[in-house]
C-alpha cells in the first residue's frame, strides 16, 4: 500500500518506520554494548513484524505478559519466549505444556504455590517449566523481596516439572522518577539488587543462568551493572510523551503518533478532536499527570478524554478549525497499541505499510 | 455453550444476563412512562445481540457515537441508527451516503462548517442527511451554547444537502454530581434547557421534530420534562461501579463483572490479580477517584492498575490465596466492552452464551 497520511481516515495510529528503525538500532547496540542479551518485551507494539526487526538488529528473543500473547507469537515462528508474568493456574499450565512444545520458554513467578501447580502439569508430561523469580526491587507490584528470595528460590528448585532459569525484575518506579539523575540511580539499583540476589542464590548451590532487568527508562543504567546478563525493555521501539518527560528520549524519537481531526471548536480555548479514551488511553503523564497527549506542532495538549472526544486547551499561540487533521503524542504508547486493531507504518508522509497488531486484547 | 464460570479462562468478562434483561426492561418501561421515545446509546455493549434485546424491549432506534460503529450495525440488520456524534469531512460524509442507502439515518452537528462539508456529498447525490443540533447544557465539551443555538441552526437548515431533524444534549457533567438531589438537578436542567431551546427554534420557523436528552444518570429526570421526545442513556444495560456511588442503582443492578486470577500475594495487605488496565480501562471512578474497581463479596478494592496486573489494597477483614478466583465491578462499563472481544452471557453460575463485541475497537 501507499497512502498519504492526510487521505487516512481518523483516528489512525502511525509509527515513523525511520524513527522505528533507529530506536531499534540503538538499543540494540546498547546492549551489545554492555555485553548482555536484548530481550526486548513485545507487549508495547503487539506485533511480529516488529518483534522480527528486533531479532534481525540482534535480540536474543522475545519477552510477553500473556500466555495468550505468546501462542500469537508462537504461531507467527517465535521460538524464544519468556513469559515475563507470574502465571497461574492448571489450565494455563497447560497452553504452556503446548507452547513449550514448539520453543523455548519461560514463565515468571513470584510463589511457590502458583509455580507448583505449573510443575504438576509439566511433571506428569515428564517435562520442566523454565521459571524465572521475580524479585521486587522497590515497585511493590509483584514479586518476593531480595531477603526473602533464597528461601522460595530454594523450594522452586524442588519443585517436580520446574526448572529455575534465572531472576527477573522490573522497577516501574522508574516512571515516577522525577530528574534524569534519580532514574539512573533507580537503573543502578535495580541491577546492584538483582545481582547481589542472584549472588546469594548461586552462594546457595542453586544454578542462576539469568539475571534479567526490564523498563526501557532504567535499563541503559541497569545494563551497565555487572553481573546482569539480560534486559527487557519494551517502550524504546516508539517511545512517548512519558519518555520524552522522564528523559529517556527526545521528541524526534518518538515513533508513535494518533492522527486526529477536529471535530468542533466550540469556543476560543476549546478545540475538540475525535480521539478519545478509546484511541489514546486514559493513561496519565508519567511522572505527573498532564493532560492526555501533546499536539505536535503547537503548545496545545488534550486536557481531558472521554470516549471519543478529546478535548484540547487551546493555548492563546494556537488556533484550530473543523475538518484541521492534527498528530498527537500519546503519553503511553504501549496501552495505545493494546487498542487498536492496526497501524500505519508511515514514511516520507506516505502510509506504506498496514500491520496488524495480532496480540493486540490477548488478554488471558 | 454451557460453561461453569469457574473454567472459563481468565480474565474474562461476564455479563449476567438476568440483571440484563432487567435493566433493559427497566428503562424501557420508564420511556413509556414518560411518554418519549427510547434510543439507548449501543457504545456501552457494542453487540448488535444486545441492541435486538433493547428493540425487542420497545426502543425506537439506537444511538451510536461513530461512523465505523453505524456500518457494524448496519451490517447487522439495524435500520434506524443516530450517530450522536460531530462527523467530520467528505470521506466520512461517502460513508454516511452509503449508511443512508440502507437505514435512517441521522448525525450530530455543532458547527456549519462540519454539517455544510457532509451536506455537499449528500446535495451532489440529489440526497439529504438529516442533522441533530447538539446544544451544550453545561458539559462544555461539544455544542453550541443555547443563546447561539437558533443562528446556527438557521444556518444549518439553509444548507444544501442537510435537512435539521432536530436538537440533542449530553449532561455529562452529571458524572461529577455529588448527590441524587444534584443528579436529578442536572437531569432537569438538562430537558429544561433542551426544550426552550427547542422553543425558541420554533418560533424562528424551524421544524424540530427530536428533542433528545441522553446520560443514564441524568434521563430519568430530563426525560420527565413536557417537550422531551425521545432519550439517549447507554450504560444502564450494564451499570457499573460509577452508577452505583453516584446512587443510580444498586450492586445488585450492575450486570457486568470481570472474573479474574489472583496470581501473587506479595505482602499481606496487597494481592495481584490478572486483570489492569488492558482488562478494566484506567478510568477512574466517578464522581470521585477511589481505585479501580471493587472486588465483589469483599471490602477491598484495586488501589492501581498497570496493564496486566491490578494491585489490591487488603483491607484487614479480607485475605487472598494465589490461585483464587474474584469478580470486579468495573468503575466504567462502557470501556471495559472496548478493551475485549467477547463477553461471557452467564446465568445460574454457567456461562450460557458467547457474544461477540462485534463493534470493538471501530472507532473511526
Amino acid at each position: 500500500m501507499s497512502i498519504a497520511v492526510e487521505d487516512l481516515a481518523t483516528p489512525a495510529v502511525l509509527v515513523d518506520l525511520d524513527v522505528l528503525e533507529r530506536n531499534i538500532a540503538r538499543q540494540a547496540e546498547r546492549a551489545r554494548a554492555a555485553g548482555i542479551r536484548l530481550r526486548p518485551h513485545a507487549k508495547t507494539h503487539k506485533c511480529p513484524e516488529i518483534a522480527r526487526m528486533q531479532l534481525a538488529a540482534g535480540a536474543a528473543g522475545i519477552s510477553l505478559a500473556k500466555t495468550s500473547e505468546a501462542e500469537v507469537f508462537a504461531a507467527a515462528g517465535f521460538d524464544d519466549i519468556f513469559i515475563a508474568y507470574p502465571v497461574v493456574g492448571l489450565r494455563k499450565a497447560e497452553r504452556l505444556l503446548a507452547l513449550s512444545d514448539r520453543l523455548r520458554l519461560a514463565v515468571g513467578t513470584d510463589s511457590v504455590e502458583g509455580a507448583s501447580a505449573l510443575g504438576r502439569v509439566f511433571h506428569a508430561a515428564g517435562r520442566r517449566l523454565e521459571v524465572m523469580l521475580k524479585i521486587d526491587v522497590g515497585y511493590h507490584r509483584v514479586g518476593v523481596l531480595p531477603e526473602d528470595a533464597v528461601g522460595i528460590a530454594l523450594r522452586l528448585a524442588d519443585l517436580p516439572g520446574i526448572s529455575l532459569r534465572g531472576i527477573f525484575t522490573h522497577a516501574g518506579q522508574v516512571y515516577q522518577a522525577e530528574t534524569p539523575d534519580a532514574v539512573a540511580a533507580i537503573g543502578r539499583h535495580e541491577g546492584e539488587t538483582l545481582v547481589a540476589a542472584g549472588a546469594v542464590l548461586r552462594e546457595a548451590g542453586l544454578s542462576i543462568e539469568e539475571v534479567s532487568v526490564g523498563s526501557t527508562p532504567s535499563a541503559r543504567h541497569a545494563m551497565r551493572v555487572s553481573g546482569v546478563t539480560e534486559c527487557r525493555p519494551g517502550n524504546y521501539v516508539y517511545h512517548d510523551g512519558s519518555q520524552v518527560t522522564l528523559g529517556t528520549c527526545g521528541p524526534e524519537d518518538c515513533a508513535m503518533t494518533v492522527l486526529a481531526t477536529v471535530v468542533s471548536v466550540p469556543a476560543p480555548d476549546r478545540a475538540v478532536v475525535d480521539a478519545g479514551s478509546k484511541t489514546l488511553s486514559s493513561d496519565p503523564l508519567r511522572p505527573h499527570p498532564d493532560g492526555h497527549g501533546l499536539i505536535l506542532g503547537s503548545r496545545s495538549r488534550l486536557r481531558s478524554l472521554s470516549e471519543e472526544h478529546g478535548v484540547l486547551r487551546v493555548e492563546d499561540c494556537d488556533s484550530f478549525r473543523v475538518g484541521e487533521r492534527v498528530r498527537i503524542l500519546p503519553n503511553h504508547a504501549c496501552v495505545v497499541s493494546n487498542l487498536h486493531d492496526r497501524l500505519y507504518g508511515v514514511r516520507a508522509g506516505r502510509a506504506d505499510t498496514e500491520i496488524r497488531i495480532a496480540a493486540r486484547g490477548r488478554i488471558e
